[in-house]
């Protein structure tokens, strides 16, 4: 099965889509999804929307693994833009009838890293070494692809990396 | 021109358009879009989107007041719900090409109850005076059209009703 997995942000939302099956974990597509800056923000949710209507329609998932937003809000200022940009990727999840699976941050560090206060750096060099990489992906990208590592995890998916995600089959 | 006053939640949205004239401001369509509180949240945000989508193409609005979830954010929970219903607003307007305007809840209630702290029967009253109703509309239909006369005001509007919206031309 075909796992996105989606670090979101305003400016930057990470995406990374892996392949779990029984011969392990591939990666078939990552990047990030950039919003303008200067842009008043309807605009910035609408290209997000439509970066997200790419990635839906070239990847075809059957899964969707969100960063939970709820788990650590930060300041309301901040937990209210992630609001903005999880409903847009909610939207688009409900559009294109894929399931969502939202798992907090610290889950995600602790299946990945064995701490579940893991610095991105620790992040990066696991989803590099899980996914066989020949080069350390950037933090979103990794961040997106460590929850995409998660949900398959979960999913009981063998992986082909020298390293394996904690609680796996 | 017509303006669409909206007010955000996840239960119920209101919504109430008006067109702001020479000779006056007059309803021209209200009430709520409800989404299933049984469904998931992808599937409740893609109903709001539904219904909001439905609202633009009748309306035809040239400008949204929305009220400005920012200005008090509440507990994060709900700060990072509301933020979720306000992404698809806020996506909505976008893609019909609609300029967003945000007004702080305080702002309304001074503007249409002289008084930043007014409950909700005193805005559903004098919404119904201002806009010279038979009825006292429900809170959410009074609180959307409250935001639409605001934002009617401020572009120089004149009332029909007997009272008239404070700071207007």
């Amino acid at each position: 099965m075909r796992i996105l997995g989606i670090d979101p942000g305003l400016h930057l939302t990470g995406y990374g889509i892996v392949d779990a099956g029984k011969r392990g974990v591939t990666l078939i597509e990552a990047g990030v999804i950039r919003t303008d800056v200067r842009a008043a923000l309807p605009d910035r949710l609408h290209e997000l929307y439509a970066g997200l209507a790419d990635v839906l329609a070239d990847g075809r998932p059957s899964a969707i693994a969100l960063e939970d937003v709820f788990a650590n809000p930060g300041f309301p200022r901040t937990a209210i833009v992630m609001g903005h940009v999880c409903g847009v990727i909610g939207l688009s999840a409900a559009q294109a009838r894929v399931p969502v699976e939202t798992i907090p941050p610290a889950a995600v560090k602790r299946a990945i890293v064995a701490s579940g206060r893991a610095g991105k750096r620790q992040v990066q060099r696991m989803v590099r070494v899980l996914l066989d990489l020949a080069d350390e992906p950037s933090a979103h990208v990794a961040d997106a692809l460590a929850l995409a590592l998660v949900a398959a995890s979960r999913r009981g998916a063998a992986f082909n990396g020298t390293a394996r995600v904690r609680g796996s089959a």
